[in-house]
């Protein structure tokens, strides 16, 4: 019987056990653990939380779902890695490269490699979307004082960047 | 500058013009061709499109929105890669293995490798789903009169495919 973490990816067998997790209120999944976005300390970031919902050794990406509370934001990083987001809930501003879009519900962000971007709530509901990433992945990487400075000569990127030191 | 489609994966650069796709009415996005669920003949399926939402050289999975009209259904087939669901929109029956279970707005579904599956839509509301799939991936296989003779075995699992062959 094919297991799940089973790292040979399997063949034959009734996995059905592991196949269907139902939707819960409230943006839980059933079987799915509800995560800090990242470790305390590591990075700055405000009122988000993370929920794998797909990560299994035949599949070559994940797929998470994170939650932003109202007033709150993702880190400001750029990475080797793409991001591939679609929003499911609420509205945010989302700064990628040098442009800053608002997005709602379905809409779709594509994040390169090597660019900077942050997602932040925009109104009073919290903002949930779904990222797929590849499974193997570098670490992101946070701005220096320079590259903070560079940015903010945009200055629809300052407005969105705000009081992000420096 | 880094184009989507640059097979090297890129590193700096404003791709910012590619990053953003609004999602339209009536589950249609922006600069997303709006597709056949495959070509016509290939295998059997019934009332169902495909649109792309994501694929680029440096995701090693693609992201697709299938949508199936009422009383439609994806094609009875089985792989040995694996996909990772979650219903966007309306309720289904799915067959993953030998069990059978409806689906509803944001249920997720695991089909692992080398097992049977098909989608049927219920109720009179089309049903839209997210399926991610590794982007290098072998071709499904269609069931032959043994294959289906086995399935139907379970009474479950005929009830489900009905008035397929044989």
């Amino acid at each position: 019987m094919h297991q799940l973490g089973d790292p040979d990816g399997g063949d034959a067998g009734d996995r059905s056990g592991h196949a269907f997790r139902a939707f819960l209120a409230n943006w839980r999944w059933q079987g799915v653990p509800f995560l800090p976005y990242k470790e305390e300390g590591s990075a700055p970031f405000k009122s988000i939380t993370r929920q794998v919902l797909f990560q299994a050794p035949d599949l070559r990406c994940e797929l998470r779902y994170f939650e932003v509370a109202p007033g709150g934001h993702s880190t400001l990083e750029r990475h080797q890695h793409a991001h591939a987001v679609m929003i499911l809930r609420g509205a945010a501003d989302v700064l990628v490269g040098a442009e800053v879009r608002a997005v709602a519900t379905f809409d779709l962000v594509h994040i390169p490699a090597m660019t900077w971007h942050q997602f932040r709530t925009r109104g009073a509901e919290p903002m949930g979307f779904l990222c797929m990433v590849n499974a193997e992945r570098d670490r992101p990487q946070l701005p220096d004082a320079d590259d903070l400075r560079a940015m903010k000569r945009d200055p629809a990127v300052a407005a969105f960047l705000g009081s992000q030191a420096p």
